[in-house]
């Protein structure tokens, strides 16, 4: 119902209906009488916030389909979602990798590997039919928690990925990496003083999830004056005085590398990390789907929590996710994802399965793109040396764009940016003068909020203004994901709509 | 871990560890410390059941694993999954619908209509063109509610089935009928003592979904003497015993054409059944997902409910649910369905907007499977005499296996069997002696279920006992799928089966 306005609601001929029926008027004079109010429903989903898809990026749907009429009078001529980390859609157009696309076309219609042989490098064809033979149709239901043979790919994944033993049967495929946080949260909230930790800023899957399921958000702050650093002593205090309001910590997310902060943890961190999930019987949820998307991978690169946690030999209960909509993958749409379960009981596994069980399968689209996610060409095949310059493409693109982004934001008037060595955003800290925050409030808005909306209707450009993810009392911030064709022209929007905006607002 | 037996739990090489880390049975020293117990979980979880793909399809995964190890010893060579609706799983090998494979095919690697021209039908690459140009990627996250464009296209199908408007504002593209179910209820389910009418036998997605969200299910009887027939005055009865518990009938779930009992609704019931949920301010649950599947489509017609509330201008709230894992298109691993919302306020309809959008958006592959089930070729169309014959095949073989079934079920001494004018099951009474029930008592399990595992233990024939669906007490069920290969041979090792039973245990 949102984002799709025709001009009239119904624009089909009409004229096979067969019989004198009603008119969507006289349906309308019907409605009186209604049982599903919001006030009939579950209280929690009045409480559930989710900004990445929220005000501005129903404002923006909105803009997009205007900029379709004639004579539309806006002052930009696209629009820009960087509010969502979507590297495929339309406007970014971020190529899928050629490979991943080509298993799944003859995964979706096998003949076609003897209808057109050629069109298919012969490394792609033998996958698909390695694939085929353990899946047979996609347009089955698979194993509830995922291909057993995709599942053994994966612990292998992890396996050369960390030196350490991964199991198959531990390992549960998902539409994505928020399905399986979703999953976990929702069996973790045994009481509504039941609480998880959660950064500050965080992505806002996070307290939507536990808004829904009754559960309390505990937040710790991240450090931005320490390049958005994780402080143990800081999730302490909060474990602490969660307690002290008769909450219960249960477990403990971190997002790393960090949404949207960017940042990255150091091993000693990690370390630390788990010692305090041990120390306090937390489990760890760690949403480590921006692994792979780092910019300065030889002072920033990436440990899992699974190397961490077996380095230490700790008991600590881990669930990683991983998913194929980030990366250099960027498959979104396809819904993919796994999370591994560590020092999880075959009791409580069963239970998480029973839960998978329910909703059948992951969708086999999204499956085959993280078995193509994690066995990527190699060396030697006849797919390998498209593969990497795509994905070197991506991982260079993504690195200047996130490098020339921070540079220039820096170099505006009351703004701060973090220089973000990994995932896809950033996550510039906003001074507003007083005036601009008097604007806000007479708007209605959020401050921050008020920014973004003033940014999208001057320039089309789409960003989440802080408030979505958390921030400190008065500090305001926005989310931008660094994910746009041609970075000058776009970050001379950003520039040129922050002078106006100081000019008529002032400066803080 | 389950159904995935590996004969070592590391297969892999180990010689690419990079340092002298612990092994699996180290880790495992340190399992102790646990925080993620059972007991510490939501106690919701620990309440739900799914039968469909609980103890018996368990089984019948690790004997179908069991059957690839030489001498395995067991009196069948296959096993056959009759628990689920799964028409294109292995062993059953229900060819998916050409047309729909095309056009999923060239949505995953466009360049296939340049590179391999004559492999797809005209229509196909036009189809293609035209989701492509209004889509984009399909690796790209859609709109939360589905592509527009589909929705759109959705509404036009819904118009022409029923003659009457439907608006895609209204329309909520899911990843599967289930994806809907779950977020309905979770949404209705207000209060510990709010409920909502299940019909027994019931799908247990219902109950699973009401025991994870607290609800409580409001069970009403199918009338088995009557082929199944649903009773408003049962469902009348029902309510009122509810109100007296103190529990609050929030929505009635009517599945037609029925699961487990592939009974359908006249117009006369649907009419009365409408009038019912006004009179108790009821939301109406209408799963349609087997409307397609009719074996007696001149006596027994579909109707849906959007037709009739519409036909009785009745202000009556309706979300009906639809899906491609059904019907001839028979994709379920592609995960896709809609629901649309008939009398449900604009207010509700951003509330069910805003949680979808926290999942982001429903599988892409589910959406453009959605695109094809409802806008197949037309008649003059390149593709269409394939497809009418492909659709033929599937209609006439359910068909005649349904019949054939049913006919000789009905002919063993303690079955009967409803001979089901819909949907994908058959659901026979067993009447069970007394040392058959004996026999289960002292195996633990309830006598459907010992019967089933037999069944399975003997033939590779997996079924549900009628104890996961619902069933009135000393009474015994169990659902089969109507999908086989080979059907005389199928019923054949039923027949055998339950002859050899009988000898064993006498007749009831």
């Amino acid at each position: 119902m949102i984002g799709l306005r025709r001009k009239s609601p119904f624009p089909y001929s009409l004229s096979s209906i067969l019989s004198p029926r009603i008119s969507s008027t006289s349906l309308r004079a019907f409605l009186p009488m209604r049982p599903l109010t919001s006030e009939s429903l579950n209280p929690s989903v009045l409480n559930v916030q989710y900004a990445v898809r929220g005000e501005l990026a129903i404002k923006a749907e909105d803009l997009r389909a205007k900029l379709k009429e004639d004579n539309h009078g806006l002052p930009f001529d696209k629009v820009i979602s960087s509010n969502i980390g979507n590297p495929q859609q339309k406007g970014l157009d971020q190529p899928p990798i050629t490979f991943t696309r080509q298993v799944a076309a003859l995964m979706e219609w096998p003949a076609l590997a003897e209808l057109a042989p050629d069109a298919f490098p012969k490394d792609v064809i033998a996958r698909a039919k390695e694939l085929s033979e353990e899946i047979g149709s996609i347009g089955a239901y698979s194993h509830s928690q995922g291909v057993p043979f995709i599942r053994q790919n994966v612990a292998k994944f992890i396996e050369e990925r960390d030196g350490y033993p991964s199991n198959p049967d531990h390992i549960f495929l998902t539409a994505g990496a928020s399905a399986g946080v979703s999953l976990l949260i929702s069996m973790l909230i045994s009481t509504p003083k039941a609480g998880i930790l959660i950064p500050i800023p965080q992505y806002p899957l996070y307290t939507a999830t536990l808004a829904q399921y009754n559960g309390v958000p505990i937040p710790y702050h991240l450090d931005e004056t320490m390049d958005w650093a994780t402080s143990v002593h800081e999730i302490e205090g909060a474990i602490e005085k969660a307690h002290r309001d008769g909450v219960h910590a249960k477990a403990l997310v971190i997002i790393n590398p960090g949404n949207p902060t960017g940042a990255l943890l150091d091993e000693e961190t990690q370390k630390k990390l788990v010692e305090l999930c041990q120390k306090y019987s937390l489990v760890l949820l760690a949403d480590e789907v921006y692994q792979t998307n780092l910019h300065k991978p030889d002072t920033h690169p990436f440990s899992s929590f699974k190397k961490i946690v077996c380095d230490l030999q700790s008991p600590t209960a881990l669930i990683s996710f991983h998913s194929i909509s980030k990366g250099i993958s960027g498959e979104c749409g396809r819904r993919g994802g796994y999370f591994e379960c560590t020092n999880v009981s075959e009791e409580v596994l069963a239970l998480i399965y029973k839960m998978v069980s329910v909703g059948l399968c992951p969708p086999l689209g999204g499956q085959i793109g993280v078995d193509s996610m994690i066995r990527p060409p190699k060396p030697g095949d006849e797919s390998y040396d498209l593969w990497k310059q795509e994905t070197d493409t991506i991982h260079d693109a993504l690195r200047h764009r996130t490098h020339t982004m921070a540079e220039r934001l820096n170099g505006l008037p009351g703004v701060t940016c973090v220089k973000s060595p990994g995932a896809l955003y950033l996550y510039p800290q906003i001074r507003l003068s007083d005036k601009a925050i008097e604007a806000a409030k007479k708007a209605g808005k959020e401050p921050d909020a008020f920014y973004a909306l003033e940014l999208l209707h001057e320039t089309g450009i789409c960003v989440v203004p802080g408030s979505g993810f958390g921030q400190k009392d008065g500090e305001w911030h926005y989310r931008l994901t660094c994910l746009c064709p041609g970075v000058d022209e776009y970050v001379g929007k950003l520039e040129k709509f922050h002078q106006g905006f100081v000019e008529r607002y002032g400066s803080a």
